[in-house]
């Protein structure tokens, strides 16, 4: 059986209007499905308005216990609970969840080398068997990034690794689609034209491209993943914006698809 | 089967030495369960560290937009999550949940009347295969005071009534104990002094105590809740300190008992 899971990043979830329309064609989507969103800046600002300083190294924000708090608060409270709603008055029966949730996303906290993270998580399994049970029951689970580290703390978890580890953990049951909407078209050949969309990706391709520079930064820890969870059992992943959502699941025919 | 509903109430909350406790006594109690916590006090801290004001009329808060994104985060997220994370740590499997996560406590916007008291739902349904399918997987479900309205919008809803809902809708599959912890032993004769715990109420020892002035305030509603939920199939009902939560479930001899 085909299941399809989604990942949105957050600039959808920092923008109402965009998040609202994806959140009525991912409920369309049919069959089994799973949501995995990002946090947007919400946290950061509310950080801000707490007099909560957010350090960032490396472009990567250090997570301490007031920060941890808070991404709790925004990304497992108040972004994941409203996207469940919206969910649900789509008829589409959600489930909100964090890696604790269910025992669902098992993590430990990242060791220190030259950064110390903070609490920050690298996933170790994911409750494939409790994941199951809800797909069969016809309840799509929407997961905050967050994950859990079974000797009792939540840790901070980067959205496109737990999207990439639900996928490749789930592969043993379902044939897994993995798509991941960001704000581009597809991977881009020339980051400032929406239409030179890459439509197919490979290894070898992939490679050239990294050396040419055209494939750069944040692209890079995302294919990464992408051909990771091909490697592991993923049947496909693709990269498309959140308009095309509906379009790529039925038609295959929008973003940049990855393969071995 | 016995099934057990426990409501902890915000002072135990609020005290991260008795949540503890709290938290290893509930994670020991044998046989499905189910946790519904209250808000507490850091909402309203939450509220004042961000500039909202907090609004009550009659010792009711008063929810608008501002306040449900509060209590959604606080509740919904921090506190729920940080319950969830201690009770996997004791090795109780749980999941947190609002009403609205698998449509599991749906309700409405209270009419405005006298007061609008904003964003606050009266419970219509429990979705009670949801919660047999999740207490049949072993699986503990942990409520946030939040119901759900179908037309998308989350509701703050009172603790009591949450668990007293939920009780009576899952008593048509279990034997129900529902047990409300709060800071004092139990009913008191005299609320000055804790060793005057009346062990056993009933509706006419009820209506002598309320004409005496012995039971008063707060403890009114918590009482006609109690006596609802047993007019509605609930087989037990208890008032006890949330200290004496494993004495009370294992041997019934703490608290007030509350009976038709």
């Amino acid at each position: 059986m085909t299941l399809n899971i989604v990942k949105i990043g957050g600039n959808v979830i920092d923008d109402q209007v965009k998040l609202t329309q994806f959140l009525m064609d991912f409920s369309k989507i049919k069959g089994p499905k799973i949501l995995i969103h990002g946090g947007g800046k919400i946290a950061t600002r509310m950080a801000a308005d707490m007099g909560v300083v957010t350090k960032m190294v490396d472009g990567r924000r250090i997570t301490d216990q007031a920060m941890l708090d808070i991404v709790t608060m925004v990304y497992g409270g108040l972004v994941n609970k409203q996207i469940v709603s919206s969910l649900q008055k789509n008829n589409c029966n959600s489930l909100g969840l964090t890696g604790a949730d269910g025992a669902s996303v098992l993590s430990h906290k990242r060791p220190v080398n030259t950064i110390d993270y903070g609490f920050v998580g690298d996933i170790d399994c994911i409750n494939e068997s409790f994941l199951s049970l809800l797909l069969a029951n016809e309840i799509t689970p929407v997961f905050s990034p967050l994950s859990y580290d079974p000797t009792g703390s939540l840790l901070n978890t980067n959205a496109d690794t737990m999207a990439s580890e639900i996928a490749t953990g789930l592969s043993v049951n379902y044939n897994v689609n993995l798509i991941y909407c960001f704000e581009k078209p597809g991977v881009l050949i020339d980051v400032n034209d929406n239409t030179s969309v890459i439509p197919l990706l490979n290894p070898a391709l992939y490679e050239k491209y990294k050396v040419q520079g055209l494939i750069f930064k944040g692209m890079i820890p995302k294919l990464d993943n992408a051909f990771a969870a091909l490697h592991k059992g993923v049947k496909k992943v693709i990269i498309c914006q959140a308009d095309d959502i509906l379009s790529m699941v039925e038609l295959m025919n929008k973003g940049t698809r990855i393969e071995l």
